[in-house]
């Protein structure tokens, strides 16, 4: 259920909707929109939806009251209209703060794994003098085989947030179980959950709880409504800076490595308020395609993109295939300058 | 097989070479490229692979020979590796004639269904002055139930026939079944193979021995090989004119009507010399989402798009959910004016 | 809509109701039930159904009448709940008739295609032998690629008449064109519509103006709804005798060569009256799990299998690697013996 | 790589080949196969795998070494050819010790979540007088909106453990996090990760590390192979008492909750020697296939079955739809007993 206030309405009477949920044993949370303030009211029942709909309706500063059926309430658009941006950066010394969403492109790019710090820091250059704003790659790796590399673990958060200092770039780096996401946040600007942990919810509840935003990555072989579930697990912990990635599904098509699902850019869009990124490495499996989708995710709405660079691909020690060496990928970012105008988004500076 | 000529063979040489082919049992096929002349050479078992490469190999003007794995030949790269062009209208009075591939978009728009003589009219004539350069309609519906509607028919094909003479727009219609080719022909300027008849064995023969050029649309439960599979069937019958056209495929996702599988524009690119297509309004199934898939695909490297338009979706009789409005569909071609110049192609003027 | 007529209802009443159909301009189909007769009435639009029902449902004799909801209705078990039985054999001379549906289970095996005269009598007898009480084999095979085998033709039917002949078995085939219908009726006991043609509504109309049994296979990309749709046009012409057959759908898993949907088997009964039988030569594409997928199927409840055999599978000129060699079929044949006495179902004797 | 012994080595010549492995700083696991020793070596990088496959095929009693090719070693059937047998029950007091794999076939059923004392108590005792030998039920309930019933956690851990003391029977209970293996080993006597967990590789190495069998159901977009590679998580870590559970994949065929894939039986039969066990009830979703599933699956083979009861399911907090009353799964139990004696597989007594 949500509570829509009017133009207008003053602080006051939000305030005193407020209490009046709390008094009813339910649960508010507030989106501060641009027009006017909608309050979502967590945890009505069947059987007393009715009773609080009237109730609240009748209150001043109200403008109506919605029964919101999505099984998602916080991600959902109806409860936030206005797109969230969110903003990465600016917590731990060194880095640029970046924002997603709006009319803002992000470009997050980097190795898949941190390897070593010659690679890193080498990627890490690189992908900044050709425009990216953000740095990712993996210190923990979850991998389907356990004899692939895991990653270098906490020695591999160390050397992202040595590139961190030496670019300014904010660092996105993935957490793989609740207990890591103390010592990742000691490292990282912002955390990512992967595709193979989307319905970890205990990982989800302990990223809820945490200061630093959220990029929540699209399991392979669950649905949009599935993502805006689980994203929803994590808004209700408290943390509202959650940026969704889509990097394919498993589908019958065999040319790729996955099938890039971009109907779920304006979908997600329709039906959330959160900003979308892509990631087309994943999404195809092969440096000859990604370049491709990065465009047609941007011209789909894309609110950015997450993009593997590696300056030795044949070398790399996991997902090489997929990995843009600096060169392709400068060129794409200039691709990208052209198309973004012409779109009336903008790339980072 | 392929033989590759020199750069400078002479004709003789070409003709030499074709010559031996044929004295060999084997059939031949002339891809004429701009700097140097590949001839396809199909019949040849494994056995005599290794005799054949020797022989034509040694002959003056002959480059190099290569053998080709791809179950397709024709439709390959590897065989003609300039990418094709395709032209459609001018054999019927009154089209301007339009060209697929290359650097120029097709704008391909219409109505699902030919419903109407007035509601064809008005269609062609909004889409024409929004910029499209081809008509879509279909008269023979192939329908997943018998108790939709199953199109005009043959009236249909007359009410299309006129919907040219009006607006100078060739017309691209779908054909059904073998025996309809002589007929359809009398009145488009493109045949159209629809989805579901992909793999219709006889009716692709049968459109590969027309002088029409050929719109064929991959089935949603086909891969991109089985698609390059199926063009092959046509160009062995002599159409070399085929155009691939991507329109969404049946994966585990349901909020949309089919997903968008953009991934097979480059890929398809990558494989064969065709120009391909884009059709967002069945790879969505839902209006609200045709705009974004039809920036994505140009983006992503298509040679066009087909789009349904309506002028009252909600009377439409087939696929109302997912036909543009006229004015909708004209904000998207000016986006697309836009976004085709940051990428270098060409709308039609 | 439906008119279930009561028990006990005269011959007279159930025709008044027919002849009111008929002066109503609509059409009829009578299913003449065990118990009571139910008569299926085609052509009703919507805003007309209220008036109908209630016309016809006062007509004397007339228990009730039901809107169906389902975009097919003569396949609809609503239409007619017993389950329907398939005979196949009879008019060609040479053949032992068989059942399919109700109890008896059928067993149709042989090669996938013709390859000859010997390939094939060696074939028929082998499974004779074995307890098939039906042959398949390809005439006309409807291939991915135009450089595969492609059947023997005209010579392949007379082949199989042949092996009618000398074993008894009833012959099923593939018939791949409208116009083929007439020369393949020639030869068959049994048509069969393959998985590339599911849609092909040509063929599926003339195929409902056959007097002989169709074999229709689920396209492996279509939902269980959409074989239905297409079953429903087959039956709209008048041919009564359909037998569904599951073969495998597409899906992202590639350990086997489709994902057998052996959900389908309770749901298609569940929702239609129409017998269904189990394809696990393709539905897996390995020899290795034919046996296993075949047991499965039957315990599911399919009213019979078809399964291809060839002698020497590595020379097998299509699907070689899904054929059982006979030793193996035989195995088979007396797991489902025992199997089949378990559930109650009846192996042909 | 894996050492293979030859039938009739001693003690000692196996313990020989051990140290030479642990020498040449690699790890080894030996299965003790009935005719000879397999022993696993782990660690073997390509570049030394000539040198090590020489060392060790030169010493006494070694038969042969053999490379493997599959990214999973301890599950793969190559290093232990014969069937693994798991034990369930016998640590905790009060439940009857059941074995899953081998010709013995697993009766798993319950409620899907633990609502209350007297509905887990009520669906136990019905479940074991129709002749389960395993109880279910989930204390700890992954549900993929934060709005749905999320189990009673603890408490339902109790009342599971009361349910075995009335009852007998041995206890599986899903287990979501790390942190909480120790405490669900507390009252269980099988570990269950579900399907949303399939790729969640901290709690795969944790069950690992537990003396608790586990069942570890497949993710429904994830591979065959991905399971296995997967359940190779659990067995590195020492732990070898696995059971796999098929449960439906992600499909486009929306008749069914998800599609079974059956094929996965024989297939990992094939290539793993661990139980596989099926779960009709999410692989439907909908509790008029159930049965129907559940006798395919052991017709193909499965070794076990794992069904969800309910005594009320139109009250039921998770899962009703899926759910059979008490008195239908007695009748199918009825059923699979004469199934299973068909196929020369035990019931339980």
């Amino acid at each position: 259920m949500i509570v829509i206030m009017e133009i207008g309405a003053t602080e006051q009477q939000t305030q005193d909707v407020i209490n009046a949920i709390h008094e009813a044993g339910l649960r508010s949370f507030v989106n501060p929109g641009v027009e006017r303030k909608v309050i979502a009211c967590l945890g009505v029942v069947d059987a007393e939806k009715a009773i609080f709909r009237d109730r609240f309706a009748s209150m001043p500063g109200v403008e109506r009251v919605e029964l919101i059926s999505e099984p998602y309430k916080l991600a959902s658009r109806h409860a936030h209209p206005d797109p969230t941006i969110v903003k990465v950066g600016g917590t731990l010394p060194g880095a640029t703060p970046a924002e997603i969403g709006g009319t803002q492109l992000a470009m997050i790019a980097g190795p898949c794994s941190v390897e070593s710090r010659e690679q890193t820091i080498e990627t890490a250059l690189a992908v900044k003098a050709a425009g990216a704003n953000l740095l990712r790659g993996g210190a923990f790796k979850p991998r389907s085989s356990p004899y692939s590399f895991q990653g270098l673990g906490h020695r591999g958060l160390e050397i992202l947030a040595e590139a961190r200092e030496v670019t300014g770039l904010p660092v996105v780096t993935e957490v793989m179980e609740p207990q890591d996401v103390r010592t990742v946040s000691g490292y990282a600007d912002m955390l990512q959950i992967g595709a193979r942990n989307m319905q970890n919810y205990p990982l989800l509840k302990r990223a809820g709880k945490s200061d630093l935003p959220l990029l929540l990555k699209r399991g392979p072989g669950c649905k949009v409504r599935d993502l805006l579930m689980a994203c929803e697990y994590v808004m209700l912990e408290g943390n509202r800076s959650v940026v969704l990635c889509e990097r394919g599904i498993t589908t019958f098509e065999d040319s790729t490595r996955y099938t890039s699902d971009i109907n779920a850019v304006p979908v997600i869009k329709h039906f959330s308020h959160l900003p979308v990124i892509f990631d087309p490495s994943h999404a195809t499996g092969d440096s000859r395609y990604v370049a491709a989708l990065a465009k047609a995710a941007i011209a789909a709405g894309a609110d950015g993109l997450m993009i593997e660079v590696h300056p030795r691909p044949q070398e790399a020690l996991s997902d090489g295939p997929q990995a843009l060496v600096p060169d392709r990928f400068k060129t794409l970012m200039g691709e990208l300058h052209l198309l973004s105008a012409a779109l009336g988004r903008k790339m980072p500076s």
